[in-house]
């Protein structure tokens, strides 16, 4: 669908019109998930899933039959600085490669059976260097956003958002220490694998940005640090918050563009969850900073959606027993 | 198939001519991982989970197709003592629920497209009640564990064992403390959900369970201290390893069956990974014990082999990449 905005400015009056979870059908699941065949509480996490997705989908009983996955690519100026461990060109090849259905993300989507479609953002025309001035513009920013926001499909009942972008970790590290504060260092870790001398190099470039870019409203963080594959997926986890479309969140690159929405309106990303912790060593405390407890821990540190898209596979599981278990009264079971 | 053994010194036979992994396919594995389109080491667990099912497949591109989901059902002469939250017929009316496909494992099963299948065991014949003498003869133990052994399908690719049994995590925390040792009360919990009075009296069971029973050979544990239910698993897990059939094991009662097999015969359990880390207390020593770092950590403490169940997601994610994915070659992508 196309998107409602076209400025910076529209965008953030969208997000602070987005809707509410929907009380009603999150306290009927709730009583529905305290009559189930089971001692109380007793899956755990799965119980809250449930509940939670069901308040979004605005269905004490849901189903969850279309998970769909996007993965945005994008280049960084930055890159020039030597902060990746791979080429740049990296980025096109990789793209390539999740067309021909080669990458881990393919893997993942058929296994848990998602749409999943690939959104490449002028390749061709990497962001400016943030190191020295703002990353993007507005009109860019906005139509990253914008492609973000129309690759939704408005079908879905589930949505994750992957990203593919040589050099990205530098920039939500950026992002990150412009939101939450502290020392670049504390947000600037080793990406796809650079070795010491390049992770001394990211860790000032990233200084050098935030003292490049001094503006700290959370889209203008965005704007001046980001890429336009961290403002595509943002603006495709706020379309899929106004279509209440239930979001998991992936990685560290995932999680620095859904706090800049988080920051800019009260709210903002309720509707996700955080799909795994990733072992790019800041990633655990901006979930801290956002309020979100990864459902997976398993060292993953691949972007692509890749983290998000393996925890499918749980929310389907607590969907399932939510919305297909016995209550107690259907078994005949005795509940004490 | 039927169980190569009748008696229990037969079934510690088996136990010690188990075979190994395939270290040559296991090796080829390794080395396809490190040819994958993704950083070395991005797919964390993802890549060890896929190395270690290919060396027990004896397939260096192995498929995950078949799983097959077994719920062992038994009662317990303990309950008599009140050590459950739950009536002992909750067995019996459980039974009927998996029957009728209404439980949380029939779903999870569903979900992660596993065949499932019930096996209930004399449950109008409850086991002797430990806390004065042998739980079951030598007849007794043998036939449940032939039962789990045969109950395994041959041409499974993976398998969950899972279990009901009112009264079972008391069964359990006798054997994990009659294997390793420590007071009573560090392995004794809440179970299904008793009340302090309830695991008081519950903790003197097991202390006086562990005085009634004193020989501390693994499996003579299991005669004397486990339950019918308990046995066929560990029976079902033995027969695994014999067909090399890798197993994801479940939560503290499960973990219980597994350990009577590892203090047996060396890697007795090398084919299993623990699903997951359960809310019941003693379950996360226990895996520490023997040397399984659970996949997931959501707080189950259902038992039914749910928590194992889910976890078949995350090992069918982790084969579809390793078998999938294409290699740099394949992709033309840089690799550094």
């Amino acid at each position: 669908m196309t998107a409602p905005f076209s400025t910076l400015s529209d965008f953030r009056a969208q997000l602070q019109g987005l809707p509410r979870v929907d009380a009603a059908a999150e306290a009927a699941a709730r009583d529905r998930n305290g009559q189930l065949t089971k001692p109380p509480g007793a899956l755990g996490r799965l119980e809250d899933l449930a509940i939670w997705y069901a308040g979004w989908r605005g269905n004490a009983r849901p189903a969850l039959e279309r998970p769909q996955v996007i993965v945005f690519a994008g280049n960084h100026g930055v890159t020039a600085r030597g902060v990746s461990a791979f080429p740049a060109e990296v980025t096109v090849q990789m793209v390539a490669n999740f067309r021909a259905g080669g990458a881990a993300i393919n893997q993942l989507s058929k296994a848990f059976g998602a749409e999943m479609s690939v959104h490449e953002l002028d390749l061709d025309r990497p962001t400016a260097d943030f190191s020295v001035g703002p990353a993007m513009s507005e009109a860019e920013v906005v139509a990253a956003l914008a492609t973000g926001w129309a690759a939704v499909n408005p079908e879905a009942d589930l949505l994750v958002v992957g990203e593919m972008g040589i050099g990205n970790t530098t920039a939500a590290a950026a992002i990150a220490c412009a939101l939450f504060g502290g020392q670049p260092g504390e947000w600037t870790g080793r990406g796809t694998g650079v070795d010491d001398h390049g992770l001394s190099i990211k860790t000032q470039v990233v200084a050098e940005g935030l003292a490049a870019n001094p503006d700290r409203d959370p889209l203008e963080v965005l704007r001046c640090l980001g890429g336009r594959e961290i403002a595509a997926m943002a603006g495709a986890i706020a379309c899929a918050h106004a279509r209440r479309i239930p979001v998991i969140l992936d990685g560290f690159i995932c999680s620095a563009a859904a706090a800049t929405l988080a920051l800019s309106a009260e709210g903002a990303i309720d509707h996700c969850v955080a799909g795994h912790a990733s072992a790019e060593a800041a990633h655990r405390a901006l979930l801290s900073k956002l309020g979100k407890q990864p459902l997976l821990e398993l060292g993953l540190r691949l972007g692509e959606g890749s983290g998000a898209a393996l925890a499918i596979g749980v929310l389907k599981g607590a969907i399932a027993c939510h919305s297909g278990m016995a209550t107690f009264a259907e078994a005949g079971v005795s509940d004490s």
